[in-house]
């Protein structure tokens, strides 16, 4: 038996998310039945981390257990050629058998995209959100600043969480500009987020709470409020599923 | 009467192209059924030019005359309450009524998107074509130096085209490096052409070359020799249709 890790795309507007779910179809579910009907073995894919439902990825980082012999570049080729369009496989390497995609992973970076303006491209509608409202980038920046470090984070949590312990480092929390899209009346960003770890919905709480501060609706002071207080109600809403994207996991080499 | 232009974006997947087609519904005749749902005219929608199935724009630029006072906010709220969601107005304003979209158009201005790498990102799979070679940069900005300026473009066009003169001039083509795919294992570019005109299929037929002199299946020469000799014959081959997207139409003020 041998450990293959492997790093997976996708967009997850059709899927309930990550994790196996009664609901609907799932990332996980979709590739555990792949590699069951390419091996006939029944397999586990661990991942770094679950996505809600309607959260997408480029560099989910999972792993499975598997008898087969199949190189790691062929089992790429074959598992390319079985998952639908909506689910990619960009690499597969052989790990340690110890090691694991969750408690392994040493920092995450998530981007949350939006689009200041009235019309959402059709080419960004599964994966920006539209904020009708004008939005002044420096107080954003100084909020996302404001993020970084270690903080307890208890505030930006939602319930269902796990976690024990809510203390978490952010190394970088940056507000990216997207040129290219001045024809269609919008200036397109994104929020980018670096940390070892993220608590449940965390980085959506951020993303909501930095659009509320960059509208105006809500003062700077939250941030330094919540982190005091421990309390999600001086935060800003739980920003929409599908503007949130992890971007990579990454590991001691 | 009065003449009112828009912008106009779409994701051309799911269309015959922007001109009413027999054989599936077109981005042009889905602008004027919506029309004639919401005001009870028959209109006639103008474009600066078509696209083909499969070509998608940002910035296409378009008009109809209406018999309807609506004001141009409200009408372009009326289009996208609606249009189906890969069509989306971006603005519209009046214009006098001798403004034609593409008798008037002083410059154009596309974008052909690929990425050099084995496996494309979901989110790219309608907008981008995969390229399993690698690239050279630096050749591939070369050749595009080449197709700026004044010349005649026969050879860079496929048959079907109207025009009488195929002298066309390239104010500018360039190479764009789009930063962000690396967790995908690919580079993404993309092709920036600015000219006052295009040919049939030119846009396409320069991106073919650009992709095999960058490739090193064609010689840098041959656009030089395209130039010279007319002949189609010694360009690379129309890239996908996918690829390619009108990013913008310019009029004079």
């Amino acid at each position: 038996m041998r450990r293959i890790a492997f790093t997976v795309g996708y967009d997850g507007t059709d899927y309930a998310g990550w994790q196996r779910q009664e609901n609907g179809p799932s990332v996980q579910q979709t590739l555990e039945e792949v590699f069951e009907k390419l091996f006939q073995e029944k397999v586990h894919v661990m991942g770094s981390g679950r996505t809600d439902a309607g959260v997408h990825a480029r560099g989910q980082t999972a792993c499975v257990d598997l008898e087969h012999p199949i190189d790691t570049e062929h089992l790429k080729m074959a598992l390319n050629a079985n998952l639908p369009d909506d689910i990619r496989i960009y690499r597969a390497w052989e790990v340690p058998s110890d090691f694991h995609p969750r408690f392994c992973a040493k920092k995450k970076t998530y981007l949350y995209t939006f689009a200041e303006g009235r019309v959402l491209p059709p080419e960004l509608s599964r994966y920006a959100v539209l904020v009708p409202y004008s939005l002044e980038d420096s107080i954003m920046q100084q909020a996302l600043r404001q993020i970084e470090g270690t903080h307890d984070f208890a505030a930006f949590r939602s319930a269902g969480g796990e976690n024990l312990s809510t203390v978490r480092t952010v190394y970088q929390a940056s507000l990216l500009k997207r040129p290219g899209w001045q024809e269609c009346g919008i200036r397109l960003y994104s929020i980018q987020v670096c940390g070892n770890g993220f608590l449940y919905n965390m980085v959506r709480i951020i993303a909501g709470t930095v659009l509320e501060i960059g509208e105006g609706r809500r003062s700077l002071s939250c941030i330094q409020e919540a982190f005091k207080t421990g309390s999600r109600d001086v935060l800003g809403a739980t920003a929409p599923a599908k503007g949130l994207m992890l971007l990579k996991v990454e590991y001691d080499a």
